[in-house]
């Protein structure tokens, strides 16, 4: 069972509308109300590759009452610890023409101490089944930054391999803690080591003690840095652009490299292979937490250039 | 009692944005959750006001749940009948800095023929207290424009004064019925009569049989058109521009309209002169279902300008 861990989950509202305009009245059909946060994509996408999944993860207030009915409808394995502030609503209001989305994120309440250790018990509780643990997301404002550092220390304990997708200064702190994957797009992982150049960015996690950096670039691919191969890199890419709703897309590469670890497939070219696959099988899906069947053509499709630190610096 | 009823309320979310940009990704301070719908902003007003009301209205789903505790919340006397349906939402995104609002207003899901009987019902048990009838707002897709003229006919028998505040099909169907007080904005006028003239498209409104018609023009005031005056008609402005927050001014109108009614104002120079007042005033708070205790100033302030329909066409 891969297990993932969502501290912030948030109420997705998704309207469409025809052209958002600044400034005036819109007048929209119902939106749909759906459980989301990063995490819970994760599980998602799993769960439709047909993988055993836990999804562990916060409710509170009328907005959990909604998180909570939505993931009992769609049947995915969840464990809901139960906290007094209301879960946050994140907006998307998507252009019907463009499929452009303008996305409002609440910050989210920060949880009480006595709540994080009920989160931290729940999963605790679910790690004797566990093959990889995925800690996902943002942490509300507030949190102690060592959350996800802490997770990572107690899955290696019972070696257990982890997969983190965070940013700000719990990045750093998962690296430290020995993570075996950190999934950080280009701009968080400049924000988190000051460095703009994602190859060497990436190095500082893997020094810090990460075991590989997955650098999702957007449309520019995505780059495997490996703590194994000390002077190359890997870059994947698609052959072309692909046309569709980029939102998820991070969250089906999280998927892939964990998916990879169950299975026992560790070869970084793999793992970057399986992750920019299903990455860019998300983009193709309206919703965030599914992939396109076509996964597995995209993955034979596309290229891995490995590159060598004394060629670049040639 | 000053009764209203809002056939179409929603749960107003609003969320402050430094800058709101399409297609970007915003990160904002959790919303608030507010019951919403012109005639809860009336009752509001009115409550304000220490006037007696009574709101009757509708609510369904987890987000009828939130639009019964923010009213019980704020004491407002309430009247809520079930529905099956959720409650519909409205977003409401506010730049920080100009006070701007782009607005996202969901349609609402039709009642069941049982369920608009109930409501029916629920305003017919309210009546025999009370002293004028109010119905604002929109009407579900799919719903009965006879609505709102069947509850003039209704408070008609009683002899009960009337205040509408509708659009579309249903705003004919109220002034057929005998209105006492419609109050359409400029838009909502040239749309149901298809007369861009507001001065000549109210008279089609009092010719079908409504007995006063205000038209609010935004920042260029109000006029009164009145069936006792077919000769003449009065428009009311502010020497000065205000700035603030329009959302509600026009319910802070209709309140003012039923408060006269309730109070025996009926001369249409008073009625229009406290409705200016109170809809400037409403400008002047920063949400919807307020208004500024300034508002007797504002009244002495504005000027009331008496135009003869001969002058206008010499």
């Amino acid at each position: 069972v891969i297990v993932t861990v969502t501290p912030n989950p948030a109420l997705d509202l998704t309207w469409p509308v025809d052209r958002l305009t600044p400034g005036e009245t819109h007048r929209v059909p119902a939106g749909a109300a759906r459980a989301g946060g990063k995490g819970l994509n994760v599980a998602r996408v799993l769960h439709q590759q047909g993988h055993p999944v836990m999804a562990v993860t916060t409710s509170g207030g009328l907005t959990g009452t909604e998180l909570a009915r939505d993931l009992a409808a769609s049947a995915l394995p969840h464990r809901l610890v139960p906290v007094a502030a209301a879960t946050r609503r994140s907006a998307a209001i998507v252009d019907a023409a463009t499929g452009e989305a303008t996305i409002l994120n609440e910050y989210g309440v920060n949880h009480s101490a006595a709540e994080w250790n009920e989160l931290s018990d729940a999963v605790s509780a679910s790690l004797p089944r566990a093959s990889v643990l995925v800690g996902s997301g943002s942490l509300p404002e507030g949190a102690d930054t060592e959350f996800f550092a802490r997770l990572v220390t107690d899955a290696r304990r019972l070696g257990l391999p982890t997969v983190i997708d965070t940013s700000g200064p719990g990045l750093l702190a998962a690296a430290r803690a020995g993570a075996h994957i950190l999934k950080p797009n280009g701009e968080e992982l400049a924000a988190a080591t000051g460095d703009n150049d994602p190859v060497r960015a990436a190095r500082v996690l893997i020094a810090a003690g990460a075991g590989l950096v997955l650098v999702s670039l957007g449309a520019a691919g995505m780059l495997a840095v490996s703590a194994a191969e000390p002077s190359q890199h890997r870059r994947a890419r698609l052959p072309r652009a692909l046309c569709g709703n980029p939102t998820g897309a991070g969250d089906a590469a999280v998927a892939a490299a964990a998916f990879s670890l169950a299975v026992g497939e560790t070869a970084p070219e793999s793992i970057l292979r399986r992750a920019t696959a299903w990455s860019a099988a998300a983009v193709l899906m309206p919703v965030a937490g599914e992939i396109s069947p076509r996964h597995p053509e995209l993955a034979a499709e596309l290229t891995v250039e490995l590159i060598d630190v004394r060629e670049e610096t040639r």
